[in-house]
């Protein structure tokens, strides 16, 4: 059984997290400018006190998934809630609980932010992720609407 | 024909907005606290850089809809996005494009701040308002989970 | 108040029926040939012991509205269960009731027939449809699949 | 590699077919009595015209899972086409093709008749069978609505 750690994204993680972050942008067909890596990485680990990020690593301090969070204003609600943008496991690492592991951590966090809330958006056709987030979450009858680009 | 005014919220308008919102609440079967009523009125107008809100009002400066926006940051952007959180018409004002002139404001205040994405929620069954969605927006393939109470 | 009778679909009812079908169809941006308006024609009125269809006239014997039903065996039934695959109304008889008076007496014919169970499908964002189908039917959580063409 | 072989439903297969018909019932949260099960599988093996089953056994005969399907009228065809109502694979076949070798059956079932349609209907949540579905059909915008209980 491989360890499973979860702790922050921290500045030293730069290298080891965006092939993560890659390969998740290209799971949604996108990609971001150079730029926008830096940018987000830096909000992520500290530069923004409304986003945070957490990592799994295994036994050898390996990246096995990441996940990104945002806090926002929430009209019903005095605090604000957390909305749970990206979540990626590599491939090589699934079924061992790491997406889980990741969630709970954000769990936790809003617990200790006080945030009432946590929330995220998933392809209707992502099957396997829905799987698990049958178990951990709640699926509610909301849709999402954007502004066509 | 009668005539039509998209403004901004003011805090004048307290009185006025309060049965709006309590009504658009009812719709989805809630209620907040007084506390909620005022805080979220105080941010929505002026009180948080992040939270915004447009009135449409009638020939005699009667509300007849009401829409709340909330800006947060977006790992895949640089600039913060727009979150149409609420949104409501008065019953006796329906079918006179209400709901569809503050859409169109959050879009131009969206153009005045570089705002490059507006989103927003909506109940798989709310036929009516989907039937505008259809038309000044898209609907994408997210669906929305929430950590369970 | 405008009367509304419904009744089964006869021989003598042809050509009146067409334009209805031909709009049904066309809704669903489909057409069919000649030789099926003729062949279903038939079937319905009389040619397919599977087959019926009512249809809702006004004062002057106008046709309003028409619907289309097919028997068919069930694995989990003894009796064969009811597919009412077609339903329209004219648009200008539209909220008087037509498109409901059609399912309930498709409803009373399954009695009549000692058919366990009537089903339909509709497309998701057929939200005029839907707003009565809530209400005189149930939505249970199936999606259709088809062979690809 | 174990063999799989797909052929017709015969009466001799009466024990090995039901307890692989109880499990999918069950997997719907549903049972029928005794006498469904006697006329289903009657009706599957010969007694009726508009119903056929498949069955995929592997090297020793056993069964891996079955397919049942229906004739019945279209208004939009000359022909009937097929519905495919209920499709099991034994969990401990799974991941072998089963569910897809007996698609394709009905596939070539289907063109043996003429048939000019095939379908079925799965409940959205279905992750293990939409995964499939998603690859040798196509799934439409159509829900399905219910006559109430």
């Amino acid at each position: 059984m491989t360890a499973l750690l979860i702790r922050s994204l921290v500045p030293a993680d730069r290298a080891a997290w965006e092939p993560l972050w890659h390969d998740y942008l290209a799971f949604y067909k996108t990609t971001v400018p150079a730029e926008i890596y830096d940018m987000t990485f830096a909000r992520l680990t500290g530069g923004d006190a409304d986003m945070a990020a957490f990592v799994a690593t295994g036994a050898n301090g390996d990246f096995l998934g990441i996940v990104h969070t945002i806090q926002h204003r929430h009209c019903w609600k005095i605090e604000k809630v957390i909305y749970l943008q990206d979540l990626f496991t590599v491939p090589a690492a699934r079924g061992r609980g790491v997406a889980r592991a990741l969630i709970e951590k954000v769990y936790a966090y809003a617990d200790s932010m006080g945030a009432p809330h946590v929330h995220w958006l998933t392809a209707e056709d992502n099957y396997a992720g829905r799987m698990l987030y049958d178990k951990v979450g709640r699926r509610g009858p909301f849709i999402r609407y954007t502004r066509p680009l």
